[in-house]
């Protein structure tokens, strides 16, 4: 029989496939990476096609929007939100609305068209997440702006519609929905048992070790028990931490590393998927909070969310974390 | 600048692209059908490869399994949830967990291989509706289940594995977190202003006219000011009804009739997209609430869920409900 897992953050309860568990072949991928039409925006030389950049990593001596940069930042030609105008609060009827004011950026992670993020060196991974910080810092001026998200898509059917590896930041007028739920979770088992749900459940995985895949100083990797999707992964600091961007400068060489071994250890299981990377924590200004601990979810794009999915919330896994874990564990790294 | 729209029930927010608003053409939509593999299950003849029907239209003097059928139907072959055994509610540590108990059967709504839902007759929608509300009904004699989710997946990408025209039933012992949410926005509202917010709704939408599509006695279809998704449709009892399987004789048939307007306003704008479709109705039992107001969700496949919408449970919607209910009203349906 299938198992039913409740998630003890936000109480979604998923169905796990523990009867016959689904392997890495049992799913269909198309490992299409999406195509750039031509001229592909994010390659040096093609500077100019961009918004002008808001952060870049480049020799002192290069002049912003030239040559010569390893990481840059511009404005997303195609927002979601924009940084102008005034939220203007209003009603229709039963109905709420605002503008659609708030930040979206890309991060072009290397100026190399041909390597994914698991390409990139410990030293490269490392910037990226440097400029991550930095951003997230710097948009703290706005105090319209109340989140803070930092993700990234690749290939096709995780939504990516350009090639070249880059990551995404939208800063947001309101917090979002998933991340008021997993704070009201935190903060009721907080209540209930004066601690921190992440903090007992990575001591959990770390002594029980079935869904454990790595550890280093400062980060752990597993596989979640209430996995929505099959190899879902999520990397947690090991010490109770609020805030992505307090990361300090050991710390984001220690979460390149398991960052990097955990794209490696996918990539090998299952043969270079489409995938999404999100960081979650918590909001920022008056809004933070401490009860809550920043992670990273890593989910490959395996499975198709359909009727049940939108309908209940829950999320049917045909891949139990334990077998996803072992695999991942048991994956031959490139040396 | 886009819109961020405020759903009154469950409080999500959703980005609307206002300005520059993404028409059908915008859009790559896989209009591959599933393949069936060779000998279809659902197909007359082949009565003997699916689990035993538990439901069937048939004529009088035809044999359960047998050929004759109009209806049937059958338990899943691949359950999600099976009906056998205890919960057995325990936990690991911080997890919970039980026992994945519960019902998932399949609707055969016709035993034509080559017709789609939108293909069938007036009458024979309404004789799929009525099997909707029999196998409601009939399971609400299991008390350990709580909830009843009627849904369909047509097309490869909307997550149907099977071309034979079909939907799905899922009894689960546990209230979706999905329907929580919406419960507890409608009590909200309810004890806020004595009126239930789906009714206030759909007499908005019809005075407002901007997204209406179409109506008749019973029932009116619109897209959603807060729609998740570009062309999402509601279709909705005029009259407050909490609960689907109450549906009347008479109420059956003006749903049918709606149902099949709007699959075929849906195939015409949208050149016959994969798509789900989802029955909103209340919790079954002591836990029925007479605040909720049930209604079908049907959802063209179009975007791709990435990690902006796994990280927030916020969507980005490209199409304006606006234009979408535009472009639907107008379409040309065949005589």
């Amino acid at each position: 029989m299938s198992e039913l897992r409740r998630d003890p953050i936000t109480g979604r309860w998923n169905i796990i496939n523990t009867d016959e568990p689904a392997s890495p072949d049992a799913f269909e991928v198309d490992h299409q990476a999406p195509s750039s039409g031509g001229r592909c925006p994010f390659c040096p030389g093609n500077e100019a096609i961009t918004p002008p950049e808001i952060y870049a990593v480049r020799p002192p001596a290069s002049s912003p929007n030239g040559a010569g940069w390893q990481l840059r930042v511009v404005a997303n030609k195609f927002p979601a939100l924009q940084i102008e105008g005034g939220l203007a609060r209003r009603g229709i009827g039963v109905f709420d609305l605002c503008n659609g004011v708030g930040a979206h950026e890309v991060i072009i992670e290397t100026p190399d068209h041909h390597r994914q993020m698991a390409d990139l060196t410990l030293e490269e991974i490392g910037t990226v997440i440097r400029a991550f910080k930095a951003r997230s810092l710097d948009l703290r001026g706005d105090r319209r702006l109340k989140y803070t998200l930092i993700f990234k898509n690749t290939g096709l059917s995780a939504g990516a519609s350009l090639e070249h590896t880059h990551s995404q930041l939208i800063a947001l007028p309101i917090v979002p929905k998933r991340v008021q739920e997993e704070l009201k979770g935190a903060e009721r088992y907080f209540e209930f048992r004066d601690r921190c749900p992440f903090c007992d459940m990575l001591s959990q995985e770390l002594q029980e070790d079935e869904r454990l895949i790595a550890d280093n100083r400062s980060f752990v990797a597993f596989c979640p028990f209430v996995s929505s999707f099959p190899f879902e992964m999520w990397i947690l600091p090991k010490e109770h931490r609020a805030d992505f961007a307090q990361i300090g400068p050991e710390e984001i060489v220690d979460f390149a590393r398991l960052l990097k071994e955990m794209l490696a250890r996918m990539r090998s299981v299952l043969i270079n998927p489409p995938y999404n990377f999100i960081i979650h924590t918590s909001p920022i200004g008056p809004l933070e909070r401490e009860e809550y601990h920043w992670h990273v979810e890593l989910i490959p794009k395996l499975t198709k969310v359909a009727g049940f999915e939108w309908g209940t919330g829950f999320y049917i896994n045909p891949t139990p974390p334990e077998l996803a874990a072992k695999l991942l564990r048991e994956a031959v790294l490139p040396v």
